[in-house]
């Protein structure tokens, strides 16, 4: 499972995870948990548990579910155009929604709706974006001014280039080489932070008119933290999840797709399940991939030379049935 | 203004208006409302009161809301991309909805959420669907079978082509012409769905095995009723109310437009506001339009002739001027 | 492979399949073709060769190529950033198009875009316009009128419904009830047109007014032809033809997906290859499928009953491993 | 004309304007322009005299067309579902294109498309991907290194925060602290960059492995520059367009617009009119707006205070007035 990793850890809470919130932000968050109203609609008790409340992600970032719309049922509801909830047995529910997700019946899944809040690096709010069927809404820093905050790795994330695979990372470094390289991000980011402040002028320091903030956030470096609310469908975020919490995916945003698989199976336990077996666990078999198999499984062996595969085919193919 | 319509006639109910919902029909939807829970989501009472409840449009449609996200709070609370509710005082919220609304900040609309239920005639859905932003699931007929219920207008809105405007519509049929009509209307729609079931045989009648339904629904007339469940973000019902709720659209979507602004009244009563006063209720005069009105402020009397505006262009500008 | 069906038959022509189109039409797509320009835009001789000319599809229908932008070198530009072509050697360009179809790197054959005109059965249009993601103009029956062209299935796909899957055809309809279900169709459709005339009164006869077409309109069948402009990018054609020219379509709006692979093979030759062996032709395994399939491949032998697959998903496994 | 002070300057080349293109760029863009072939699809003679070369914005940047499909009769033509150009004289064809502008009907331009290579600061290219109607391609960071190029306001435009709008420039910044600003920025960014190249260590320094690409990119500022490839249709570049090129726009992004403007001109003059006419050079006056100008037009003197509009509608509403 992919969000196991955040699961054994535990929940974590803000407190002892470094996210750091003003007292009046924890204010703000006791008020809106504090608040309880009557719905017709329908509610998800597990995810009601987590409303509001930020999981942390990486070493001042969160994610935290803001609202959402509909449920397991809903996804039934739809599929039926049912004038109830449409729903019958779990058993029949989750069945239907298991053939659903296989069939590429995508639309019932866009009929629940989830909107969060998140604060994140501006290198990984530049990847995330890419996802163009999503609401978002970024804390402006044309309008205000972002903290000082920026995203340093931990040491067993400072990896060095890989060698054989131009867009991925190879070993961790260590020893001295990983203490100027985290020393060399930490004086940059925050010089570059100072001097934005110091552009910015804001305490009116005399003498100085202070530069436009729509201006001086160009000095920020892309480790810096910005926020923004972002709102998305289930099937899209099941898209978003099946890219960015695969293991290709950098790791920076895949510790935020975990840290949402575990919004995703309080929230949808029986699509969270299916997502998992037809997607994060799946695997394609192209038509060459499949004559391949056929002669494997008629008892042949068979070698890379002669399957018709590249190279790199036939290692993702191995990889997969090896996997497990 | 569109909704006013729709306002002045007040709330009309299933029962007074014709939609016809079978007993079982009727159960589901008042176990949907009997039901409820708490949440710790924004709910908004007058919404909550309409919610799963039909509004009739038409002879045999409705509308009903099935699921509805956030409230002119969490248009508030994204524009702040805030910790808590974000909301102040509701003077200030409306001034911050109305500036939003006013310089096309389109993004914290879009994180307020509904979703409807729908039942319209068939050539409405598709001039619907056209509105790409949203999500659909259709009852399918290729699975299913439809009801035999078609839409006939009522006698007030059986119009004759218009003589000026090829895509509009002239004055009230009368007399034997209206009642030739509606009768051609009524005999060919029912005829078709008989052969529709001949063709199903759904009762096995013997020698038959049945057309395929995904076959025999192409017998079916554009003005035999569907259904589907329609979700959308507020950002995007507006833009569909702005077209579908004005006076230019065919009348048959019009109506269920009508209905869905009495739903965003309930729901967001600062948006459906600044909605109406700066959409529906505007007018936005191109550069020569301008150019005219500053030569009429000035005292000048302009004729269509050397106004640089077209025949088309000057009534337009005209009539907003005269509107009111 | 989906294509296949179309590419053995040959090319068909307008002439020889039925595809009605006047002297008027005729004479505009041939000048269309006549003309010819100079551009230093990369153009594809395969398609421009197709480019205008109607593909014939079911009785009366058809798709042509209006216009296209990028061939399968703009899909390595786009990957690559290039100042230039881009391109290497083809080798080269079907190893990376291959590479970025296998790992779902999606965006680059969004750079690339077509655009069709396709005359349509309005039953199969209602299907097709659920793919969102393109921009379409149809025909407008609230400005102009249509003619009296309808759907009639050629006898080999007068299918009866499906005893086992209740969104499908079984057996071909035969004998009597074949001939009734054909002189049913024919019969309303022609039928309802009529009346269609009748109630437009074009011809202004005396003492009628005609109704407005957009309401006269409902009265048609939905398997009059309509017809429209449909552009999207390549990506979301694949999308669509890997949905659509799926044998569980229905074969109506397949046989356009057919038509169509015909042009994808002219315009972008190395991501069609791809595309049928890492789509078309490939099969997904879920986590669930690939246990089962490595105990296979450990030589034991697996029954449904203890494979942990429902009886549908071990059938679809089975199929696929079967294929070919 | 929002493309006036583009062309007021004439026509810069890559040369004057300090666009660093390498040797190798430069014959990949002669290469390309070489290129001729022949088509039937309609061609543009003023966008391919552009077609390539790279139009110069800011200090390092550009944006150059890749390739375009369709034209001004291309809108013509789907909004009439033609078989052939479907065009007549250029006086209707204007006409319509106006009418379709007014009328907001959108779908005939987005029938045309166009393909972008631009060279942008980041903190633009973040303003850039809100608009999500597109396609695109970044240059990858993950995978590629940056070169060490920066955007460093020009002296005009060092401007001062506005002290009445938090989400505007003010005054021009001068003398002793213009000059501090423009050091720290370059200072910065050239720093930043530095240690970028250190922490990669591509050229293998000894002792050091190199962090991963994915990381070392953290260290960037904000003002480093990218590039993408992008593409959208005509109706969403207007759109585009009515934001960026609008005074209210961030200058960078503005100058981005304003060179785009140039080939909207040269793409489609007819649609470019029409826009400018009923888009960039246009103002909605909102219900409450057009009372208040009916009250004027009838000779009464209205103040703010009795107007029943805001201080700011009132100031917004003037300034239209006044404009030309």
């Amino acid at each position: 499972m992919a969000g196991r990793r955040a699961a054994d850890q535990g929940p974590r809470t803000a407190r002892d995870c470094g996210v750091t919130l003003t007292a009046t932000q924890q204010a703000e968050i006791a008020a809106a948990r504090a608040a309880s109203g009557a719905t017709h609609r329908p509610s998800v008790a597990a995810l009601e548990a987590m409303l509001f409340t930020p999981l942390p992600v990486l070493d001042h970032g969160f994610v935290r579910v803001i609202d959402y719309m509909g449920d397991d049922a809903a996804v039934v509801q739809a599929a039926r155009v049912s004038y109830g909830r449409g729903t019958r047995r779990t058993s029949e529910d989750a069945g239907l929604i298991r053939y659903l997700m296989r069939h590429l019946h995508t639309t019932p899944f866009e009929m629940c709706e989830i909107k969060y809040h998140v604060k994140l690096p501006i290198f990984v709010a530049r990847q995330w974006i890419r996802h163009r069927t999503a609401n978002v809404n970024e804390y402006s820093a044309r309008y205000s001014i972002l903290d000082r905050e920026f995203y340093l790795p931990a040491p067993a994330h400072l990896a060095a280039q890989s060698t054989n695979n131009r867009q991925g990372r190879g070993e961790v470094l260590e020893g001295e080489e990983a203490a100027e390289v985290l020393a060399l991000l930490a004086r940059d980011a925050g010089q570059c932070h100072d001097d934005y402040a110091l552009m910015l002028n804001e305490d009116g320091a005399a003498g100085r008119r202070g530069l436009a903030r729509e201006l001086a956030r160009m000095n920020l470096t892309l480790n810096t933290y910005t926020q923004w609310y972002w709102k998305t469908d289930l099937h899209n975020l099941l898209h978003f999840l099946s890219l960015r919490a695969d293991p290709h995916a950098q790791y920076e945003i895949r510790a935020y797709a975990e840290a949402m698989m575990t919004t995703l199976d309080a929230w949808v336990p029986l699509t969270a399940a299916a997502f998992r077996d037809y997607r994060l666990g799946a695997f394609t078999f192209s038509a060459g991939m499949l004559a391949v198999l056929r002669r494997m499984l008629a008892g042949e062996v068979v070698t890379q030379a002669e399957s018709g595969l590249s190279k790199r085919e036939w290692v993702e193919m191995m990889a997969a049935l090896e996997r497990g």
